[in-house]
Formats: structure tokens, sequence, C-alpha cells
């Protein structure tokens, strides 16, 4: 059963036809900002509803009070998957940058011989999700089944807030619930490495004020005696981070582990260059923590910043001012098992502590935060699907993130599962961009992939008892 | 010559007269900043000037490129004085907040009794200046001379700048250099303690841009190793005071003197009440150095504020940016013989000193700064005015002024002299305001007190040889 030898043939036999349902769903003008291509938008939905009927999917278009989504269920021996894409696609103006109609795409050779499929969607999201879609056709189509039970959700509102993604998460988690959630729309590593992501930082975030003064004085008559609260919240900002860039607040630390021995080693096979990453912006010098290096700060530990700061008299000019008030908004990055509620509680505490008896604080925290979303690199999903993309590629990376994706986050807080993300786009794909496109490399080397992951996953022992049952 | 019995007896019973004179002034419409009040700043400066060349002066009304000045010379036997004032008053609008037209001066009677002289000038300075200009004809009418040579500079652009006043006292510098000088422009200490303002605060100020990154970074992908300007500011601002409230920039405190047994004495007496002075605007902990109470923190002690900060994202909502560069204003108020460039210099160097490899810093510094101005609690005319004072007012408080007075800073730089500031208004006499008031018990025992001034200075040698010829 998950012998991946037919299937693998069969995305060999058929490329034309896969690119010819890339394009006939690309064609589809699913702009979901735009409220005048709604239509398009549950047009794109339908499409991809009839096609996995077609495939023996139980599937529907599931109404949002926004765009629709596609909910599709099918049966399978091995571990219950959720997978995750996006029928919608950004807007494509400025029309006239780009070389083509955005959505009349096509096949070109760029000037080294590589072969791009151009086109609004060509990688985000929809060549990407129908790699996932094709792979299953092929294990159908030689097979009669699929390696693992699957359960699909295809979003149509993440280019525009994703406004009903969560509402609908919980509404139907029962139903939506697998063992793990697996995504395919994030970048590889390099064009010949595809990435797998096993880690997203979680945030807390909020804002202070600090007040002095019941108005502005002027410093001439007061300052001196009266509280400066600029420099009090410079002083309180600046005790934030020692000297060695680790960030002072109590317990800040608790749940960040370091980096496992397996994980160093693939960084360090990645090749990656501190000085060339900061150079691209202008920098050179590692900011964080004294003794990591600048992939495990973005990777793999919490920050502490300072995102907005404004007081006192900032026009042209001066003004002898000592306000009554300043105010910093901050953030917080956060890894492993930091607690977005107890770090921002640090915050506030930190800041108290350091308030004289005249002064005050007031803050206004950014709701409850979110957790950080790692993959253990030795959970078995992850083990699976790293072992199938070194089937095909010869080499995968292990990943972090140094930002959320929401839908991670909604996928492990309303629905209690952890996400593989595996992604085939590049940084040159121009997602958001006029003449967007995608390697037609990466869309070959992507179905092959999925193949093989669904085939792995599939001799997997179901990691835990699956709750949800399908519909 | 000095025996003040007979120009303190005429003062008495010319009491009316002198009110009569001070009406006059006030009735002229000399509202500085509104150039179709102009013709009445003329006629303002012409009354003066007929006046005191009918006391025996040298006077004349000189031109200037805005409202022209009044100066007059007296010959006489003491030292040479120069005393300024101005003539020129604030707008009176809102004018349906006076209880009467604010150019038709009266004397009203107050709740408790007192007797009050309200209209606009009736302080601020008309009322002020007069009772030296009546002091003077006092001296003149009952003895024929002055016991002091004497210099007047009258301006009649203070309300709106003194745009022309650097560049007359420039041009005159020889004709209008004393001794030193007077001013009668500034505040008792309170309602029976005349003021006598011995030292005020210089200033060294400008603005500081951190540069990190080449543009703004997102703080999920670069957060950690990324240097974040704001944080780097604050702990640079954060680092500019120590946890005792003393400022650790190199070389600070030079020039820096403690107060002496005498000034000490004489605050000590003022009972002058922290928790009341700070309480007034919300606050209560005096924020200078450890061991300093509120008053030395404002009088006498030198400061670094940070009057403006800004960077990053500030306006609603969240963005989780580190920017490219912060900025703050950044002030010193300074004392004793502190040098305003090197005080900035020091500024410059403790930002530089803690800047990564990779950061920048620019500076704009606001010109040359300021140095503080101050007279010596042992000068023998403050201590003549002192003695004055006090043989008038039973006392005389020597205080201190947090900010600059403009032109006392420019009759130092210019004219190389030290300023004795003698006031006799009060903080409620709503200068600037509608309403304007001067207490008549002030504008009495004021002119009372320049006739003792006078006479007590005739009677001091001339503290130095003076350059400047009468004209």
């Amino acid at each position: 059963m998950t012998d991946s030898t037919a299937p693998l043939a069969y995305i060999e036999s058929h490329l034309d036809d896969t690119l010819d349902r890339l394009f006939a769903l690309m064609r589809v003008q699913s702009v979901s900002t735009d409220p005048a291509y709604a239509p398009e938008c549950l047009k794109a939905a339908q499409l991809l509803a009839n096609e996995l009927t077609g495939l023996g999917f139980d599937a529907r278009v599931a109404p949002t009070p926004g765009h629709p989504m596609v909910v599709a269920h099918h049966d399978g021996p091995g571990p219950h998957i959720f997978f995750y894409g996006h029928y919608d696609v950004q807007p494509v103006d400025p029309l006239n940058l780009w070389r083509r109609d955005p959505f009349d795409p096509a096949i070109e050779t760029k000037a080294d011989g590589a072969r791009i499929i151009v086109g609004r969607g060509a990688s985000d999201d929809k060549g990407q999700l129908r790699t996932f879609v094709e792979a299953c056709r092929a294990w159908k189509e030689t097979t009669g089944a699929l390696p693992c039970k699957v359960t699909i959700l295809f979003e149509g509102e993440e280019e525009s807030g994703s406004v009903s993604l969560d509402p609908f998460l919980r509404a139907n988690a029962e139903e939506l619930k697998a063992d793990f959630a697996l995504i395919c729309d994030t970048l590889m590593w390099d064009a010949d490495t595809p990435g797998l992501t096993i880690g997203l930082r979680g945030m807390a975030a909020g804002e202070v004020t600090i007040h002095a003064a019941r108005r502005d004085l002027h410093s001439g008559l007061y300052g001196g005696a009266a509280r400066n609260p600029i420099q009090l919240l410079a002083t309180i900002l600046g005790e934030m981070k020692d000297a060695d860039g680790h960030v002072t607040l109590d317990g800040f630390y608790d749940g960040v582990d370091p980096v496992s021995a397996d994980v160093r080693k693939s960084w360090d096979a990645l090749g990656f260059d501190d000085g060339e990453f900061l150079g691209d912006v202008g920098l050179r010098v590692p900011a964080g923590e004294k003794g990591t290096d600048a992939l495990e700060q973005i990777w793999a530990r919490p920050t502490a910043e300072v995102n907005g700061i404004w007081g006192g008299y900032t026009g042209e000019g001066f003004k002898t001012v000592i306000p009554a008030e300043a105010h910093a908004k901050v953030s917080f990055r956060l890894v492993g098992r930091q607690d977005p509620d107890k770090v921002w509680a640090a915050f506030e505490k930190h800041v108290r502590d350091r308030l004289p008896a005249d002064c005050s604080a007031e803050f206004a925290s950014r709701g409850p935060g979110s957790p950080a979303v790692s993959v253990p690199s030795d959970s078995p999903p992850l083990a699976a699907t790293r072992a199938a993309l070194d089937a095909e590629w010869g080499k995968a990376a292990l990943i972090g993130c140094g930002g959320g994706i929401p839908v991670v986050t909604s996928i492990r807080t309303i629905l209690d599962m952890d996400t593989v993300l595996v992604g085939f786009a590049l940084p040159d794909d121009n997602i958001h961009s006029p003449n967007e496109k995608y390697e037609l490399k990466s869309f070959h080397k992507g179905m092959r992939s999925w193949v093989r992951i669904l085939g792995a996953l599939g001799e997997m022992k179901a990691a835990k008892t699956v709750q949800a049952a399908a519909a």
C-alpha cells in the first residue's frame, strides 16, 4: 500500500494534465479582498470541491460570513492528517507591470533555461496546494486508495485577513480535528532544498504609558525636581536587557530550551552566513544574546523589542518640556513553552518595580498573545515527512520561522494539532507582486514530494487516538 | 547725597502723580506682536523718552528693524548701572474675559481690601519699569541728582521674540556697557518678600538620531539578530543618569559648585515646601540627585532631560517593526561654570561610546548653547541691593531661576555684565492673561525699594573701571 512507485510514475506520465488543472484553477479570478470578485471566489471553491468529490472525497463548499471554505474528507488506513491551503489570491494591480494577463497562466522559460509557471496564484497558494491534491490523485488513480485518512480545508480569505477562519474552526472543530496538520504555503531553504518548518515564534505584545506630572511642565521651572517620564521609560526599557543581550524580566526564560543537537547539526549544514543575512540590511553585529548566532537568534531565541516609542515634543525645533507622559509599544517573540501571559505580566512587573512612588504605569496588552508553535525534531510525522523529502530531494532543511503564521496558531489553539509546514516556493516567486511565478521544478518535485510524504505518513502508526470522526 | 529720606518722602507725597503717569503709559496700546499696533509702540517709546529727557536724561528713541528702543543716559557719582525694561505688552484677547477695557486702567479693591492696578501692562512690564523711573524722579526732584550714573534701555519687542535686541546690543555695546545691570521684570518670592534672582541656569540642547538597519525590518524575520535602535537609544538615555540621579556624562559636573552657606541659609529661611511645590503638579518625589532637595534641584543643580522621543510605529494598533532609526531631543540645564559646548560634546561621546559597530549616531546641536548666569551672593551690587530691600521690606529672598531669561544672557555675553534681577510681581498678576494686575503695594514699595537701592548702590565704590563713556 505505501509503495509509492506507481503514484510517482503516474505523476511523470500526467505532467501536462496536472498543469492543465493548475491553469484552470489559476484562471479563476479569486481575489478575496475585493467584493467584486466574490463570485470568482465561490467558483474557485466549487471547482476544488467538485474535483475532490471526483477523487472520492466527501467534499463540500461550506459557507462563512465571508468567502466559503472547502471541506473534504477521505478515509484511509494511516494516521488522520489535516491539510490546509487557500484558494484566494492577492489583487493583480499594477496590471501594467505584468508581462501577461495575470489570469491567463502559461509556462515561460527563463534565461537560464528553467521553466516557470507564470500567473497570479502560481505559487501562493494555488500552485502549492495543487501539489498536494495531485499527489492524492496519483495515489487514488494507481492504488484506488489513500495511504492516510485525509481532511482538507481550503480557505478563501487568507489574503484578506482570515476573518472567518477562527470562528469556522471553532464551529467545526470536531469535524476538522485530526492527528496533525500539514500546510504547503511556505518557502524552500534554497532552490535545491525544501524547507520543513519546525518552529514559529509566539508573541506577547502591548503598550505601556508612564504617567508623571499631571500636566506638561517647563523644564526651566521644574527641571531636576520633577520626574521626566521619557527618561524613566528609557531607563526601564534599557534595563529590559543586560549588557550581554539577555532579557532581564523575571522568569522570562522559563520554557526556553536550547537547540537540540539534531537541529543544530541540520542548521550547520545550511551554510547560513550571519554576515550576509545582516549585511543585506546594512548591519553586521548579531544583536541577540552573547554566545548565540543570528540564525539561532531569529529561529530559536525569544526577543524583547520596542516597536514604537513617543513622548514630549517631537516636531521641528525645540521645546523645553517635561511631558506628563511617555509611551512605548513593546513586543516579545516567544519560543518553546514560554507563556505569553506570564511574559507580559513579568514585563508589567519590571515596569512597576522601577516606578517612583509618584509615577504610574498604564498597560494595554494586545489580548492573550500567542504561544510559540513547534514540532519537536523527533516527532513521528516530522521524521516521516523529512525522510520523504530526503528521498525526493536528497536533503531537507529543518528551519525555524521568526514570525508567526496565524493559521498555525489557530490550528494549535483551536484544533489542538501540531503543524508540519512544507514549502516549495522561492523568495523570488513575486508573490503579492506582478509576474508571480512558480518554478516548474517546484511544482513537479512538489507533487512527487507529497506522494512520498503520504506514503511515509501511511506507514506511521496513528500518533494518538483520533477523537473526531470524519463527517 | 545718598540719604534717601527726602526721595522716600517725595514718593509718599506724590503717589497719585506716579499712578497718573503709570496709567498714561498703560493707555498706550503697545502690543508688539501685532503690526497694526506699531504706531502705539512708537508712541510708548516717545512717551518714555520725553519723560526721561524731562528728568535730565540724555534720552532718545532709537530705531531698529522692529519696534524702537528707548536709550537714556544720566551722569552720577556712583557706579554706572544699566537698567533694562520693556514697554511692549501682550495682546489682550480674549477681550470678553476682562472686567474692564484693558487699556483703560483703574484701581480696584479686592475682597481682602488690598488695592490693585488693573489693565494690560500693569505688572508686565510697565508697572515694574515705572517703579525704577519714579525712583529716579524722586531723587532728581529732591536732590537734583542721581546717586549713580544710569543708563536705561527700554525694549519694545520683549513680548514678540526680542528679534532686534541682540543686534542692537552688539551695535551699541560701547554706549550701553556699564558696571552691572538691573532688571525689574520678575516675581517676588511671596507677597511680603521681594525676590533677588542670583542665578539663571544655562542650556545645551540638541537632537540625536540613532541609525541601525538601512530600512525598517519585520520583527519576525529579524527580531533578535537585528539591532533595535529604539532599545539602543533607551539604553543610552537610561545610562545618562545613575540610580541616584547623578548625570554620568564625562566631566559633566566640572564647574558645578555646591550652594554656599549664605545662600543655603537664605533658602532655608524661605520655608520652601518640596511637597507643596511638587504636589501642585501631581508629584511628590524630588527627582534630582540624592541628597539634594527640590529647591536646590531647580535653582542650583544641572539637569539632563529628554524633552522628546520618537521612533518606530506610534499610531493606533500595532506593527511588529524594528525601525531603521530612533530620535530624541535632549537638553541640559547648566549651572556655575559648566561649558555648554563641553557638555554637549560629552553627551555625543556618551552616545558614541555605546554604539555597536554597525550603528551610527547623528547629532544636531542647537547652536552654541548658553552658559549659566549667576551673581555671587557676596558681589557688592547684590549685597547693596539686598541691604536696600531688607531696609524696605524687612527681608529679601535670594532666589535661583531654573530657566534662562534671554536678555540676561544677552547682557552677559554681549555687554559682559552681571545682572541683578529685582522683582515685585506676584504669580497671580495674570500677566499675559485677561485682568492683568499689579498690587498697589508692589508699585508703592517697589518705587521706595528703588529709591533705597539707588542710594545704596551710590555708596558702593565703582566695582571696576567703566570703559564705555556715556554718550
